[in-house]
């Protein structure tokens, strides 16, 4: 049995180990991974708030190796995280990200993209075009939860977002928001940063303003990123959980009633539509890179990434 | 000057004073009050949750007693409880329950509903057909709350609905949804109330269910009440906080975003709908009434309300 290097969490201990390359089931495919993105859910997941054991990483660009349709062989993918079961009836509603029995890549029962090679349904994968390289390729799955929040919210009649914090993830909300022509001031401790949305446009503050917004996306994981976003949100505004939360939150309820305000939680989006907005230059998130790591570096790598102010870390196989 | 009797809380005591009866300003009409509610937000208030002084009250209805149009005296009433100031941002969007300078009829800067009479601005007076006598347009104001929810959620493609507590808000909130014609499951610890619904579709329940529901209501104003409802709230579907909540409330927020859940506030609602519903005889929320009490015993009855499992208590003019 051929082996490959994958980069482990045994719920206690994090290293690089030498395991058998997967074999892709029925409707599967079996993806060579040339890039893999080290998101903050990897991190929690090694804190211990999430469950998980195995392959981490759930952000990756790859090269299909072996696939029952040859014409997809050699194809450069990206792939939806979800593996939905299609018969639940979340899928039967259209939910396929809600799948009661999905696993998910590298999160949920399911190895993931720190690794040689993976395997993913051959129905969730996204075709990468020529002109989207490899390392804007592998934000396809953060930058599709950034648009995932354009499929939950009604912005028809809104001009002016607030985001809450300048981290990654943050920075990648703000770029697809501005390119959906919207006012977006983000508050961070970055004001360097404010180059690499790729806009003049973006409206930078130390913290948060006077004004209070319609609409207002938490993207720091932190309980006073959730306290000063609410303290922002405007009556019948709309409050956008986008990170992933280690820690509970403790809030007092009678300004949301008061206010009619809606906390909405924000997960997974369309990888289509992600690799689409790349393809057309319309969103280029390479500038988040900070750094780069062989796959046999990637402990090193996770640490990295861990340290506080840090963007971007990637894995390059 | 002539005087009136009014149940007023000034921060620490609770008692039934002779006081002015309050001139109407331009715009404002005199009314004399015949039946007021009890409401939990009164009872909040004089927890001390709510930083309001004056006289209690904002469920009632009443009689036109001075009016600038003359044709107005003597016709049977209720009114929105929200002054508002019709120039600031949230007025001028069409969003007068969101004033930013708003007074609300004994919760906020404005004297209330527990006294032999009150003013409140004529735009916001609807009046009450002779088909709703006095005992069920005292509910005007709740059932308007209990209808924002429909105002709040499209509930086009909705059958099922769970509504948590079933309190004076919950059975209220529970006959509105049966009126629209959804499955309503109430889960509460009275099932003997079943019958005050007026219908025989209430599922009522002594606790939560396995299924999830899309739409889920929270009308204990409980931590324990926000926990149920969570729990119980399916992926991508909405959870309602309808309650005035005088405590913290604590919660995990990985569940919100992993399931997309939407965690929406809900305050006043279209008093004319309200008056509509009961003109129409669709909703009768009379048989919610426990108790009545003359105002001279206010104290007596808001200590009545106070109690635990107690339903309606009407001051009686």
């Amino acid at each position: 049995m051929k082996k490959m290097q994958a980069l482990q969490w045994d719920g206690k201990l994090l290293q690089v180990n030498s395991v058998p390359i997967p074999a892709p089931t029925a409707g599967e495919v079996l993806v060579r991974v040339t890039r893999a993105g080290i998101c903050n859910t990897d991190l929690e997941i090694i804190r211990g708030y999430y469950p998980f054991t195995g392959t981490l990483g759930h952000e990756f660009t790859g090269i299909v190796e072996h696939a029952e349709d040859a014409a997809l062989v050699g194809k450069r993918v990206v792939s939806d995280i979800n593996n939905s079961c299609q018969q639940c009836a979340m899928c039967q509603a259209g939910q396929a990200h809600h799948c009661l029995n999905r696993s998910a890549l590298g999160i949920k029962d399911k190895d993931g993209a720190f690794a040689e090679f993976l395997t993913t349904p051959v129905r969730n994968l996204v075709l990468v075009p020529d002109e989207v390289p490899d390392e804007m390729a592998v934000f396809a799955e953060p930058l599709a939860a950034a648009l995932e929040i354009q499929e939950q919210v009604d912005f028809s009649s809104i001009k002016d977002v607030a985001v809450i914090g300048d981290g990654k993830l943050g920075l990648l909300i703000a770029m697809s928001l501005i390119q959906a022509e919207l006012n977006v001031t983000l508050i961070g401790h970055h004001p360097e940063r404010a180059t690499l949305s790729g806009s003049s446009q973006l409206n930078y503050l130390p913290s948060p303003p006077e004004t209070l917004f319609p609409v207002v996306i938490e993207a720091t994981g932190s309980p006073s990123g959730f306290e000063d976003a609410l303290a922002l949100t405007a009556p019948r505004g709309t409050l956008v959980l986008k990170s992933t939360y280690g820690t509970a939150l403790n809030f007092n309820p009678a300004p949301v009633v008061v206010n009619e305000i809606s906390i909405l939680g924000s997960r997974c989006g369309p990888m289509h539509k992600a690799v689409a907005a790349m393809a057309s230059a319309a969103i280029n998130p390479a500038s988040l890179i900070e750094g780069s790591y062989a796959l046999k570096d990637g402990v090193d790598a996770v640490n990295r990434a861990d340290q506080k102010g840090v963007l971007k870390i990637l894995l390059c196989m």
